[in-house]
Parts: C-alpha cells; structure tokens; sequence
C-alpha cells in the first residue's frame, strides 16, 4: 500500500471541518472503519448505526455529524461536518491524486506508433502499446502499458486506459473514459449463418461508440455491431467482466454490475441499473429506469411487469419476492393436499 | 467508424442482383436499418414484417426480394434478389476485405521469436509478440500485437490470433481458427487434492487442441488437461467470457454463446447448442443435438429429458415453460388450498 | 503436446512400486485413461469402478492397487501401490519439471524495468514485461511475457506471473503465489456516488493482499478497496473468470471455481467451498467451512441455513432438493386442487 502522511493541520486545511474538538500530534497515515483504526488513523461515522463504535475507535482523527455531541479522548480529534462520508471522500481523491500513478507525459521508446496517428497536447503513451494506422488520440489522453488502439481508432481527451486494454479498428471512444485493464472494445460479434450444420460467419463490420464519461471494468467484452454501432451511452458506468453483444444500445447514466451479459441488439433505456450476473436475452427493450435485481435471466419485458425486476426469469420483484418465500412453504403444501384428497375420501359415498 | 464508398455502378458489378428499379447519384457509405438509413445510406429488407419501412426508408439504395413490387422515390434505387440478405452479406465481406486490417507479413522488429520457431509462408508476426522456442507458425497465420505462444505450441495455417492472446506451452491450434483477444488457451485446469486441510495442486500436464474452423471469443479461457487434452472440435464457435474446464471435450459444429462455463471431464457431442450464461457440472455427458435454454444449468442429463432444456437445474423445454407459467399462479394456489381447508372443516363432524 | 520418455526401469526408479509384475520393452511416452491408452502408455487405476478396464487396456504400463490379482499380457507391465493416484501424481509431476518451461534466469531485455525496483536473487523477468517505481521482486520469482507490475507493488518469493498479469498499484502478492494469464489485481472498486443522476466516482485509494500460497485463474478479476484492503487468505485457490469487489475478505483454505462473483465488502470464513457461476451480494458474512453449490445465488446468511447451500436464492441443501423434486410436480398439484374443488362443490348445499 501506498505511504500516506497528513499533520493535523493540513487535514484541517484540506477538508474545512466546521467544528474541530480536541487534538493529535499523529501524523494520519491510514484510513479505516471506527473499530479498526489504530493510532495515527483516520476513521467517520458514515452509518448512525456505528454510533457506539466512536467510543471504542483509537483512531487519532475521527470524521463525525455536527448532531453528535462526544468528547475525544486523549490525543484524540474530532472534525465535525454536514457529511462526514463527503469529507472522507475528498480526503481520499486528494491521497489518489498526490499518490497514485500520473504517467509521464510523452511516448515510451517501447511503444510503436504508426505515422500516420494524430497526438494531441499532454499525452502519455506507455511502453509496448501500439497504435495503428489513422487513430486519433487527444489531449490529455493516458494510455497504459500493452493497450492496442487498432485502426482509425478514435479517443476523446482525457480518457485513461489502463494496462492491457485493447480498442479494435475503428471504435470511437468519448472524453473522460477509463477502461479498466485487459477490457476488449470492438471484438466481433458472435453471428453465424448455418448452412447444412456449417457455421458460416457473417461479417461483423460495425464499430462500438462509447460516449462521454463512461468506464468500463477489467477483462470486460463489447463487441462490435454486423453493420452500424454498438453503443454505450454518456455517464454510463460498467463493471468487470461483463459481456455487450453486437448490436446493443445501452442509454445514458446507466449501471451495470459485473459478470452480466447481454445479448445481441437489446436496447437498454436511460439510468437503468442492473445487478450482478444479469443475463438478458436478445432483440429486447428495456425502457428507462428499470432496475433488475442481480443473477436475474430477462427473457422478455412488458411494461404490466413494472420497473423493478427479480427471478429466472423476472418477473415484478413483489411477486419474485413473494415467490421465493412460498416456495420453501411447498412441501407442506404438498402434504395438505394429500391431507385433504384423504378426508374428502372419507366424506365421499363408496 | 471506416470510411467506405460505392457508386451504384459498383455496387451492382458486385451484387449481380436480379432486378434494377430507378437509380440513384448518392455514392454509398453507411449501412443501416430501412428507418434509420439516410441520404446515401444502404438498407435491406430481411424480414417481411418490415415491408412498411420501405415507404418511408430515405436509403438511396435499398436491397428488396423479387416478389416485393414497390417503386422507388427520386434518386433511389431498389435491387432485387431472391435473398437481399445474402446480398447483404457479399458487400459487408468485401468492405472487410477492402477496409479492416491486413497485417503486414513478417515478423515486426518488436517481435521476441525464438531462434527455435518454425514459420511459414506469408506470415504476419506483429509488435511484443514472444513465440517460445520449437512453436511452429503455418502458412498464412496472423499473430497480432502483444499474443504469447508458448514452447511447442502448433498454430495451423490461415489463423488468426487478435491482440494479447495467450496460447501456453504445447497446445495445438487448428487451421482457419480465429482467437480473438485476451483468450488463454492452456491455462492450468483447476485441480487439487486437500490433504489436512490444505490443497495441493494436482499438476496439470495435458494441453488444449482446437480444431480447424474454431472461433473462439474475447477473454474465454481453456485449461489444459490434467493430462492427455482438452478438446474443441472441428467448426465450433464459442462466444466471449466462455470457461471451459480441463479434459472436457466438445464435438464439431456447436454452438456456445458467451459467459457460458463447462466443468471439468464433461463431454458435449456434435451440433449441441448452448445459451449464454449456462453452467454445465463436471463428468457429464451431453449427446449430440442437444440446446440448453441461456442461463440453464445442467446437473445431470438423461436421455428421457429430450433434446430440448431449460431451467436451474434443466427440465425438458415444456417442462421448464410450464413451471415458468405456474409460478405466478403458486400464490394463488396457495390461497385454494386455504379455501379449501376451510369449506371441509366445516363439513367434518366436530 | 510435449513428447517425454521413460524406459521401464526409470519409471520404477521414480515411482518405488511395492510390487512389479510382467515387464515390457516400450519407453512410455504418454497417459490415458485405461480404455484410451495404447502401446508405449501408461494408465492407472483410480476408482475400481473401472477394475474391467485393466484387462482390455493396451497400456503398456499400468499402475494398480496392491489388493488387485491380475496377471498382465505379453508385453505389459503391472506396478502395485498402496495408492495408485498417488504415485501417478508423482509422474506427472515429474514430467511437468522436466518439460514444461522454465523461464531464464534474468530481465530480458525487452522488458522496462523502472531503476527504483528491488530484484531478489534468481528472478525471471520476461519480455515486454514492465514494472514501474519502488516495486519489490523477491527471490525466484518468475514474471512472464507482457506482465504490468505497478508502482509500488511487492511480490512474494516463489511467486509465478503468467503471461499477460497485471498487478496495479501498491498490491501486495504473497509466497508461492501464482497468477494466471490475463489476470487483474487491483482494478478500482464499483463505487459510484449518484448525485442528480450523475455517477461521482468514489476514490479507490486502498489494495489487494493476496496472502502466500494463493493461486488465481486465468482473466480473473481482483478490485482494490476504497480504503484500506481486499483480502485473499493463505491457501486459498481461486479459478478462472471470477470477480471479487472491493473490500472483500476472504479467509485461508477456500476453494472458489470458475466465473463466481463476490459482491463488494462480503467477508468469507476459512476453508469455504464456493462452486461454479455462484453469486453472493455485498456486505454478508459467510462463515467458515460452508459449502455453496453451483449456479447459487446468496442474497444473505443466516445460521439456522446450515453448511451446505444451494438455490437462486440459497436455501439449506436439502430443501433445494426437495424444492427441485417436487417442482416437477407442480402442474400435477394444480390439478388434484382443481379436482378437490370440484368434489368439494359437489358435497356442499347449493
């Protein structure tokens, strides 16, 4: 783990608390929940349910709601605000920025860089990336050691991609993207015609188009469109290991969990929020807002079915949740049936 | 995206169709659905459903079947085909072949081959590619940037490896296959003895064999075998995302869409068809023909279950369907059995 | 595959059989299971189910119990063990040292090794491998071909990176650790803040610890924390496309198969089995020693579950399979209700 320091004061200066109780002469060097900080930690009460957890922490700073009213122990400080969860995030974006990884500007002797590519000001190319003919990189633009940005590639400024990320020919990727590590853009898409139990491929000659302030997981798949565009809507925030079938169209301002696929030309509307191992079928609709619950199958969508989606396949959550507490209830309604075939039997004339 | 241009002239050098209805001056250069196809654009009409988007399709050239008696607007143009689709189909291969990616043949300075290494005609070894020693490269293989081809490894003629695939020591890889990126072919399969507590790793000694016409997609991993091989058949395509564990062996011509994962020692026959996101038990034994439903999985099989599954764990298809319909009505049930209970009590003695 | 080669007399150098009946003169040069096997192989028995097997296999050696009577052919060579699986294991292990690759000793030259980073004796750094400020190499350890090592990062001795690894940022990797190809350590944590429909990335400043003799699969991936750590515990071995979120903590000895995904911030006990495609949410507590079947889904843990899971959602073991019975007995539960109703209607006064 990175080495961190911040003297008391300059923690004070960084997040402006609007009450400061007590005080330390730790240096802070590392972040953790209330009951496993340790001296020279730094921890916040995010939950009020961790409210008695203050008084057993040893953190020497702790981040606290202005409601709460505690005094700090010896070499102990309390800096009170609105949001402490908001204050330890801006603690932590100022460690990522002071601390991690700001590659060097310019392109590594190892990488091999076709003439033909267009660079823009401030950006950094690592070592053993290649970028082919005709591709388009703008300012600011990071790309990490081993990506591969293919032909007449396109990258909008400030995006990052990390080690290992490859862009197939001709994808257009928007400003302010990450792609996380080992992530393909631009595979082709998994169609096939069959003629007399032959497989015959059928050109995969779109492209994929990432909008603007989208990231993308580790190892995930987007494959390119037969003719025209996959595309992933501005603000749309993908996890690891997902699978995008050629042909999808997924929305803005989406979320999407990792290890879920979806299969070829399904269009997904606007801030639709989608759990964990969600597999959704082909050709589908699914309309803004929906959420879906994680390792839910999607077969079909109909708006009677509502906005909130559980099962295999979904069905509305009411009825998946209502479902899954009947279900441990059938054996016994097995064993009533059989309890009323019995004593019907006995009422009935021989 | 490419840019690509075809003059009507060309176009009908190319396509051959059976009939020309008006004619347009637009040179053509995107491909699109009928509704969405602008000025200059091509479309099709593949399915009959979409017969009324024709009318109003502003494509200036648009691929029609011979029965379809339409005429066309001011400078547009319909050819006419027994199927458009297949029409459809020659220009996106030949905008592949004229627009994406030759590599060039030879091996790139960048390149690490062993002295070792046997190498065909008319080869393309691209930038950071490492070939270990005694590897043999066929006529006409592409090995793209960034791929490791480990010792003894066997690449046949007319393959295609994409960007960063990994193809470990001694695995044997069929002609006209295609990896696409980040696919590790010869991964150790996940095997271990636990003796106290601790698992000892079984060594994994066997390779993988792919056969020829193999696809293979993004990020998919193959173990190797525990010893003697892993097996992909003749003409079968799998998906992205796809875990195909150690010894398993799977026939010719199937089919396996993404995020599907096969467990060790299973055998699957020839032209089985399997959905997205199944999961299939180890030491099982799938007969020829068979298609598994997406998100299916397969614990066991019978020959009394048919050909047709779906479900977790599989039911034969009508089975699954049925059980899908009931679901929503078990609540219902449940209600019945109440009512039902009551109206005996009532009739019992007291 | 790689050709290897044991005369009668090495193998029994090698292997010390309790007993040795028959001998023949062909080297061995490969393993099957005893019906595949062929002249100048070596086969086992491992389950006396297949005790029949031994008088039709052409194996030229074959390893057996010492209970077993049999008397081989002309030819054919019977070496008795205690434990027959065993002292195939040991073979095999031999083979994998013999001829599977060791890589050099050294940095190949093309690989960027930063000049702050700390190599212990006898490590292998591969081609194109890059490894970036104040990382610590320990001894005997073997970085493959395109390893990303990022700043910061500490590698165990012992430790092997196959092909394509990246480990970001400040990770640490214990002893006798390996990686498997396409594998990311410590790509950021999921965590969005969503403000007016906008996803604010929250930092990920914390790592990944991945504790001594931990194997992990091919193109599996490892999220840092959002502070502080995600944990794999001693021992513990994890296969192919498996996802794990930030802030996990899983205990020592566990065994997690292919393409599972853990949910951010669950903590897992020790010596916990976690089958194939299995998800669990976020923020649980799986206690040591349970056992989740494939394709299970856990949306929470309660004591009174039990050990053993299974479902979508999990329930105790046996009651997924008696849920999995009966459902095949639903439609006919519908309609002895039916008749019940019907036979009721009947009794009562109109």
């Amino acid at each position: 783990m990175m080495n961190f320091s911040y003297a008391l004061d300059e923690l004070i200066g960084l997040l402006v608390p609007k009450k400061v109780i007590g005080h330390t002469t730790f240096p802070i060097s590392h972040i953790e929940s209330l009951a496993k900080t340790k001296q020279g930690g730094i921890s916040f009460l995010g939950n009020p349910k961790y409210k008695k957890d203050v008084a057993i922490s040893q953190a020497s700073v702790i981040l606290l709601p202005l409601w709460l009213d505690l005094t700090p122990k010896e070499n102990q400080c309390f800096l009170l605000f609105d949001n402490p969860s908001l204050a330890l995030g801006k603690l932590c974006r100022d460690i990522e920025e002071k601390y991690y990884h700001h590659p060097d500007v310019g392109t590594h002797p190892k990488a091999a860089v076709d003439a033909t590519v267009s660079i823009g000001q401030n950006v950094s190319i690592g070592p053993n990336v290649v970028v082919e003919a005709n591709a388009t990189i703008s300012d600011n633009v990071v790309i990490m050691a081993g990506c591969y940005i293919g032909r007449g590639v396109n990258i909008g400024s400030d995006s990052v991609l990390h080690p290992s990320v490859k862009v197939m020919d001709f994808c257009e990727i928007g400003s302010r993207v990450t792609l996380f590590s080992g992530t393909v853009i631009g595979s082709d898409g998994f169609g096939y015609e069959t003629v007399d139990g032959i497989h015959k491929k059928v050109p995969q000659i779109g492209n994929v188009i990432i909008g603007d302030d989208v990231d993308i997981g580790a190892n995930t798949t987007i494959d390119r469109a037969r003719f025209n565009h996959t595309k992933i809507g501005k603000g749309t925030k993908i996890d690891n290991l997902v699978q995008i079938g050629h042909n999808v169209i997924i929305g803005n301002g989406c979320l999407i969990a990792a290890q879920t696929g979806i299969a070829g030309s399904t269009t997904i509307g606007n801030h639709v929020v989608i759990g964990g191992q969600v597999g959704i079928a082909g050709h589908l609709n699914i309309p803004d807002g929906v959420m879906i619950a994680g390792k839910s199958s999607v077969a079909n969508y109909k708006p009677k079915m509502g906005k909130i989606l559980r099962g295999n396949p979904t069905m509305p959550i009411h009825d998946a949740n209502l479902f899954y507490v009947l279900r441990s209830r059938i054996p016994d309604l097995f064993d009533r049936v059989l309890k009323l075939e019995e004593s019907l039997r006995k009422l009935l004339p021989k």
